[in-house]
């Protein structure tokens, strides 16, 4: 039976720490699955690669093994971890691409400069997939970004079309970002691509050309997990009783890495415009307070606590309120996200589908070139796609 | 052009006085419409009554006027309030039935026994809706229950046939409450029927059948306006991610007459049972910690607050939590969706559509003889009700 | 150097064996010290026994052994568990008087009646008492009653003085609870009596005359720990301000055995009560909403969440409001009180001290013969203490 | 009687305004006394001011009259206005120096540069204090800084004598801040001063300097009304209980222009240095997350809303966790206050107390030259103080 590969970018990561070891886990039988959809009798018709036939690597810019950062991160209580750790000393995690790595990103992991030019790098991503394929064996692979948030980028003509960013790569344009870079090679060597962050990548013209050139799929942007799930939930629920949204105050408070990454302005920017865009999207109006505030709070550690102060108003102009505090794991709420997306993207690349994948943006914060934000539309269309490859087949 | 009638049993509750005062002072432009849906352009191919149709009138066993309630509810502002005291006037409330009231809502009004018999109750309810409609050449009527929650009753033979139940008012039974009357009087006398609270009436055999015997439409139960609102829009989130509650723990805090009456753990029963349902079928499961307590607190006057806080379990067994808090008035959210469903059950007695009228789930906490409680799903089913009537048409 | 005994009765409690595994561990070095108060260089005048010379026993009514509970409750991490283990088992837990035990802790502990009589209770007790003094070569000893609260008892002649509960002893009285058994036999026995619980045991006049007359120490009743805490403080707070409380709403929500027991009406009443009374002393008038509600919610283990609305009234009769939410764990509060008081309490011991230590209010909700609640009062007063008795020596 | 005249720089600022009209109402007897301590019976012997003596006056850079903008802010029931409103046109409210104010307010107010030098703002300020005096036949006066936070200053050694200042004066030197011109001036014609905001103002050693010359009290500074008040208290409670605070993360939301002004992070830094260094002094260490964030939000208007999340250690290492939800009003909170210390310090004028006034830190987030945070404490202090004064006499 056919493997498919799964290749992410951060992948020493909390998130992807928490994907390899926790399906590793799952699929031995030692952890309980929850959180995820694809195992749903409503997708039965897709005949999604099973789990157990995912095989998985990555990159990462730190230096660390998967084993240690998995000690570390304690994603998976330490007894389960040593039964699979034999597994997990099989996982290649290559280094990650240097190269045009964010400031903050750099002095946050201590890294030094890179001496490769933007092809180089290119090409030892590129090298790494191939190399990959061939020693599992694998036909398909996603290639899945969950790395820190970059910075903001303005648009600019060097993304405008693939003519353009070619040149940039060989010029060692600066601004090609690092996320860019294992965009260009994901796509280039056939592999979905699927941006789980906020950071500014395959959205840009240059890459959707490539990915139409390549007839691959692409999915993003920004996995939806915690605050901006109850947003959207509930901003649906205000707008069908009526209920006029006055103020919306969000203030988000995590610790490690990310957080640290997210406590420079730069970044919290790229984060805050993506989870700001869909309640007023689903609201129809934007003439309310709406404030999202990102807080660096060492002590949460991988866990991310959001609260939530909204003002609304109902018949004759009544104000009331609704207060809001969530207390989550990022890792454990983004880790069967990203499970789900691969197998659907994994039966996208079967399918031939190619371009931003529409139908999964039940699973985003910014859905690519989509305006449908609400939860229950979402998981409609997600149905009714479902449906028609059921009856085309 | 044709009017409607709006019979309120409990007239000078907070709630009907918010709905009377309230679009008489919207029909006027003295205040802005809020929180209604009707007006919303999905529903324009059901040409519903305009609000400015609608008459007023009602039942109440307390001895007050309309004016006067308002004036001491002080649910609209002074200034306007006495801009509309010529309307309000001329609004009728006729001394509400006295027989049957639960003893504890007799305490808590300070009641006497009625002299009345049975019959002579419901005699007196339906002289005053003949009364009605020939006064203000009404030719459609929708009575709406919105008193304070009667106790628990257990099903008993006197409710399983209309004969059995018409004995018991030839009888006397001790058995028929008080909203029951009612429901019986409305029905016979063909008036559409919603029941806006958690008390027993229109749901019994014998009622249902007295509906379809006058082919008269029947809504209800318990309208939907705060906690259990987002508890269903949440319930459904955490079910449509895989995330596993297990514990959900519910306190509301309220004051005023209803909080007064639903003190007695018999009357709470009544509406914790409703509260309760809806949760457990959209998640699908009943093994999980769920406890919803209410509190008389009469500092809160009539607004209620309410507080959750909801354990739930993710990816490889990791428990995460919410909490909710929600600081809402009751008439407030209550008054659009009793004008709501005042309008689209005219439009059901227009259309002779009789017995339970399941579209209209959207509205309540328990709907009648269904067990579908996602807003999403119920509202979807609105919208399909709405078209399908359209293309008849 | 000498050594303290400290028995406790409800040994295998989650607060005992927090109080027990803790202290053990602390002493070998393995975890921090934290929430005691006796170590501060306030109280060295005291000259207080050293942790390492207390030496634990106690009673209970489970079928347990200490090192099986200690294993269930994991208050101690497994590793360090097994580095104590033969300390631990070393630690005497004998049988508890099972005569007069409430019904409901019978239920819930799935108990059997006692086939003792009072007196062979008291005299079983005192041996174990008396033996182990010998077997440890323990000059002083401190009992502390930390079992499930008992249900309600109102004041009764039997309890008036000791002849009467003598008696009363003697003819197998129903009215002599359980937790007052152990109180006689303690004081009986010349121990130091502490009742961390609010079952009323040590307050009634018949317990007061005995310790009198045998000249021994009494402290209580119904440790400090969680949401009284902060009531206390926060009341205070309001007070010194001039801000007037109009109403106060707690909720408790716990699972645990503890939590089974105050599951039923008539032991929540007694722990209500204890809760209430200080609040409304420190604030100094009654005129204002004021619930206490406790809560079985199985989910929660032991921790214990409280959630406070608290509505006041400042300058022009401005209403304002504060929430509080608290998730602590009880036996972690608890556990570090129960070490401070039996310090306190070996002292009191040394310097002939009996009857009631007023000093020592600052550790409970409802200080025996004590009106005063508030925190730094308190803890000024145990000040005073200390340098009254510094300056005498 | 002899009459004490109250001049308050921002004087149509909410707080002002809520002093002016509220004291007014409640020296008609239309509205009730709350949130003082002055008319408590621990400070009889102080024999202080009556409230009816009290006549107020100010200064503000905004064009508008007290009567309007009491009519705007609606701090006071219109009714209830319009009946104390001859009052409140007697009051006078002369031009605020314009000179050096902070660019961020110009732009907040819409307002221009100033013509006058220096000198002659100080001139202006003095000759209103005299003709106050004269037409109001009033001996003492107290001066209260209530304008919106001034943005943070360095030391200067402008700053550090009263010679440089005067030179500074003299010289236009754009580093003496508006809020110091009132300082300077009130100082120089005998008034004592209060400084109910966090800018800098009389603490500079130069003014110092001056009211020990001219022998006139001084208190400050920023009063302590919501958050930093609770947060003292709280701190508190854990530090006697030997909890150890982990992170203490605290966000304030508040409208209105002071909201606007500290939207600038300039002038929120003045702020939260403010905040922030009480609880570290009550807790006595710093080794903990101290987040304190101010953002502005419209829709909250008069009110400030706060929010806690609070991880502290207990007993074995046990992490547990408070939260705290503040809604007040500031301007509620803080007018009592303010009566009191004018009143306070009017009897410090009376014994010819001079420099910072340590008995008053009660009222402050940042007492002047002290250390002392902790409110009960503070509370002693005052009350010690009254004593000896009572002594003396």
């Amino acid at each position: 039976m056919e493997k498919t590969g799964v290749l992410i970018v951060g992948a020493l990561g909390t998130i992807s720490v928490s994907v390899i070891t926790g399906i590793t886990a799952i699929n031995r039988g030692l952890l309980p699955e929850r959180g995820m959809i694809a195992n749903e009798a409503d997708f039965d018709p897709l005949n999604m690669v099973p789990m157990d036939r995912l095989v998985f690597g990555g990159w990462d810019i730190r230096e660390d093994t998967l084993i240690e950062a998995a000690r570390k991160q304690e994603v998976v209580p330490p007894s389960i971890l040593e039964e699979i750790s034999e597994e997990l000393e099989n996982i290649p995690v290559w280094p990650g691409a240097l190269s045009n790595v964010d400031d903050h990103i750099q002095d946050v992991y201590a890294l030094q400069d890179s001496p490769a030019s933007l092809l180089e790098e290119v090409r030892n991503i590129s090298e790494s997939i191939d190399q990959f394929k061939q020693e599992h064996n694998v036909h398909r692979v996603v290639v899945v970004n969950a790395t820190a948030t970059e910075k903001y980028v303005e648009p600019l003509s060097l993304y405008d079309c693939l003519d353009n960013f070619e040149d940039g790569l060989e010029s060692d344009s600066k601004d090609i970002r690092s996320g860019m870079l294992y965009a260009y090679a994901a796509l280039k060597n056939g592999c979905a691509y699927v941006n789980f962050t906020p950071s500014i990548t395959a959205e840009i013209p240059a890459l959707q050309e490539l990915a139409e050139k390549e007839q691959v799929p692409i999915a993003g942007k920004d996995g939806r997990t915690g605050q901006t799930l109850y947003k959207h939930v509930l901003g649906k629920m205000f707008k069908a009783r009526g209920l006029k949204i006055k103020g919306w105050y969000s203030t988000n408070i995590l610790g490690n890495a990310d957080g640290k990454v997210l406590n420079d302005p730069e970044h919290s920017a790229t984060k805050i415009a993506s989870k700001e865009n869909g309640l007023e999207h689903i609201l129809g109006y934007h003439d309310f307070d709406h404030l999202v505030r990102i807080d660096y709070f060492p002590i949460r550690g991988d866990h991310k606590e959001a609260w939530d102060t909204i003002e609304f108003e109902g018949w004759l102009g009544e104000q009331m309120s609704m207060k809001v505090n969530w207390l989550g794991s990022d890792a454990t709420l983004a880790a069967p996200l990203i499970i789900d997306l691969v197998r659907f993207m994994d039966h996208a690349l079967r399918l031939n589908l190619s371009g931003f994948q529409k139908h999964l943006a039940l699973f985003f914060k910014s859905p690519y070139q989509d305006e449908e934000y609400a939860m229950d539309e979402q998981y409609q269309r997600l149905l009714q796609f479902t449906n028609t490859v059921n009856t085309i087949r």
